[in-house]
């Protein structure tokens, strides 16, 4: 890893939280108070929660949380989603047990409290504000999350086709190798890929799904991408392949694609294009896609629409919003497009989340070499806040294939899929 | 068939329609300054018009619409969809060539009518608002396009399960027979139904699809129709085939569904259902369904939200309202649903109604017996029209299966549909 040392998620102690870190006595009764009132909005949590000086609520499964000072508690309190992360990071909150089942139980009894409305003090868990998606913030946002370091990434992704997005598992027992190449050959027997085709991808992270298209299906490929290490990434990789006379990596925003196309495609870019911009996608595809065309868009989304986790949005995916079905609409319906296919992968999304946390932690010394501590905690509480929010059901996995309305060239079913 | 002769949609003569309709001299300026205009508003439709005294407008293509009166004429010009079919019923309108090919070349005429917005006029086509479906306004709507008579469906459906619904063709050459069949175990395999198991069907036809599952899927099944006809074949079907014990036929309403169930299912029914509605059918599953069910929603609906063609809402399916995904949303979001995979069977619909019109025009003589020229010449209307507007893709046709949020006991892929 060739990048400079120490790269943080620029946490940093405040002063009146180093203040109350320093306060090593008991728990005062206003600490008690303040622990009882959180962990009662958790009904049947299936954890427990201990203060500093051993005071402990909750049940005795194994799985606990440890504030480690009074400063932590009380700023969880106030921002719980946000801080938890933050604190967790900083190692002023830790974690007995599996960090993953922890997490699942904690949004099980988040979205108990949320349906039962036990408490007003759940709303803060939902007081954060995605950023809005202008050309600027799209890049800057963009260039937050993806500009990290191509090394690091190649120490936890298929090592592949480098891909950043949910995987597909139709066999058991498959490696994360096997299974990315799944999801692209999936994807593209969705698409009806003949050889000769083009394609536009919209997103196309490191390049390995473009090149993946070039190489086994014949096509060309015009892809679209803001990520300059991204970018700089992807066309060395067409060019040590020989396929860069047939892949053409641009460095620009989806909106600004232009070209014709007999295949449109979309393989994690939704999640950062906000869903104002929907309509605007939906213009994009329609100026570039053939009249028989196919085109797929591939996201993370929800089952209803809500805000990204705060502290996920604010440290990990700057500007990230993962649509509900119904926003996803916003997209294809004023155009009229027609939705042919949508397909749910949500636990094939854990178990790629299980496949890369597994990965990253074998190559933690290699992360520590470049990163801080705050660093290293903070992406495995976002792998680990990850896997819980696939299993518990709330992020969904949607792939979306349409064409035209007008569009009659349709495959007669969906069984040239799985054979 | 044993219903009384000479039954009609209640089409009547207007008295002022019959003096036009006696003018059978030449077409005045007036009369040729409308059809011009007419025909304006249909760019490039590939079909002429004429009126009663050989005026003839538009394309030489073998297709051509006859005015027989100026009545006729400035009818249609008032309300276009509705008087269409009227006047088409009652043979004051004629269609020269083959009538569902001219049908579609109007969809696609007015669909490109209203992208371009070439003609205030247009917006005349739409001008339809679906009836509101209170209990009993439900009944008298569902009494008025399912109590004709089952002899009458018996004529044109497919002999084995009497199913008015989408068929499925996953083969060439099949027959309506099978690909109702095959539509049906598709429904059961994406349920994923197993022995045992109890099925709550929302809207049971005659009940072929409830009997087919009991008797094939080893489940049992309590089912709900407002219409007392189908319910009385429906029972006496279930006991004539001793699967009376397993199959409860219930003559309520959905809203009044109670119960629990392994798998819910409605095949056809949430076109009559109304959006304003959709959220209480969400709340009857949520009653309904097991943690770890199934259910599946089977229904006509649209690419972007809009109304029922105004004749086929007015005199064939009252209060029927084809939903854009989007709308269907409003099922599964609230409830927190989690929506596993939507298929779009559009142009097996298209396939389906020319199945039945073609067992429809070979049995005319028998409808004739019954129904007046009126009726027979609406029907035909609306089986050739509805092909049109599958194949023009002005309808789609959605299945849509979900399950609860927090289900983690889904199928590993949909690789099980296509064994």
């Amino acid at each position: 890893m060739t990048r400079p040392a120490n790269r943080s998620l620029g946490l940093t102690q405040r002063k009146a939280d180093a203040a109350h870190g320093s306060t090593r006595g008991g728990a005062s009764a206003a600490d008690r108070w303040l622990l009882s009132t959180i962990m009662a909005a958790l009904p049947r949590c299936g954890f427990s929660a201990m203060l500093w000086d051993g005071t402990a609520l909750g049940e005795q499964t194994g799985l606990r949380v440890l504030f480690r000072d009074r400063g932590a508690l009380w700023r969880v309190a106030r921002n719980p989603l946000v801080e938890f992360g933050d604190l967790y990071s900083l190692g002023r909150i830790e974690v007995e047990g599996d960090l993953v089942v922890l997490l699942e139980r904690l949004y099980r009894a988040m979205a108990t409290g949320r349906t039962k409305r036990r408490s007003a003090w759940w709303w803060l868990w939902h007081d954060q504000r995605p950023r809005a998606g202008s050309l600027n913030r799209a890049r800057e946002n963009i260039h937050h999350h993806y500009n990290l370091g191509n090394e690091f990434y190649r120490l936890w992704l298929d090592r592949e086709a480098m891909q950043y997005t949910c995987a597909y598992y139709p066999a058991p027992g498959m490696t994360l190798e096997a299974a990315q190449r799944a999801k692209m050959d999936h994807v593209c027997r969705k698409l009806r890929l003949r050889p000769g085709q083009r394609v536009i991808e919209a997103g196309f992270g490191w390049g390995g799904f473009a090149l993946h298209m070039a190489r086994h299906y014949g096509v060309s490929v015009r892809a679209y991408n803001i990520s300059s290490e991204q970018v700089r990434y992807a066309r060395e990789w067409a060019a040590r392949d020989g396929l860069a006379d047939r892949v053409e990596f641009i460095e620009d925003d989806y909106r600004n694609i232009r070209g014709h196309c007999d295949a449109f495609v979309s393989v994690g870019m939704l999640e950062h294009v906000g869903v104002e911009h929907y309509a605007e996608l939906g213009e994009v595809v329609d100026r570039c896609l053939a009249p028989n065309g196919f085109g797929l868009i591939h996201s993370i989304g929800r089952n209803a629409p809500g805000r990204m986790n705060g502290w996920i949005e604010r440290r990990i995916f700057p500007g990230a919003y993962p649509p509900s079905l119904g926003e996803m609409m916003k997209i294809f319906e004023p155009l009229r497009f027609s939705v042919l296919d949508v397909e749910n992968l949500r636990l094939h999304y854990a178990h790629t989340l299980r496949d890369w946390r597994a990965r990253y932690t074998e190559n933690l010394e290699t992360v520590r070499r470049v990163y801080d501590r705050s660093f290293t905690r903070a992406w495995d509480l976002y792998l680990a806040g990850s896997i819980a929010a696939f299993t518990t059901g709330s992020l969904q996995l949607y792939q979306v294939l349409f064409a035209r309305g007008t569009n009659n060239d349709l495959p007669a079913n969906r069984s040239d899929l799985y054979r």
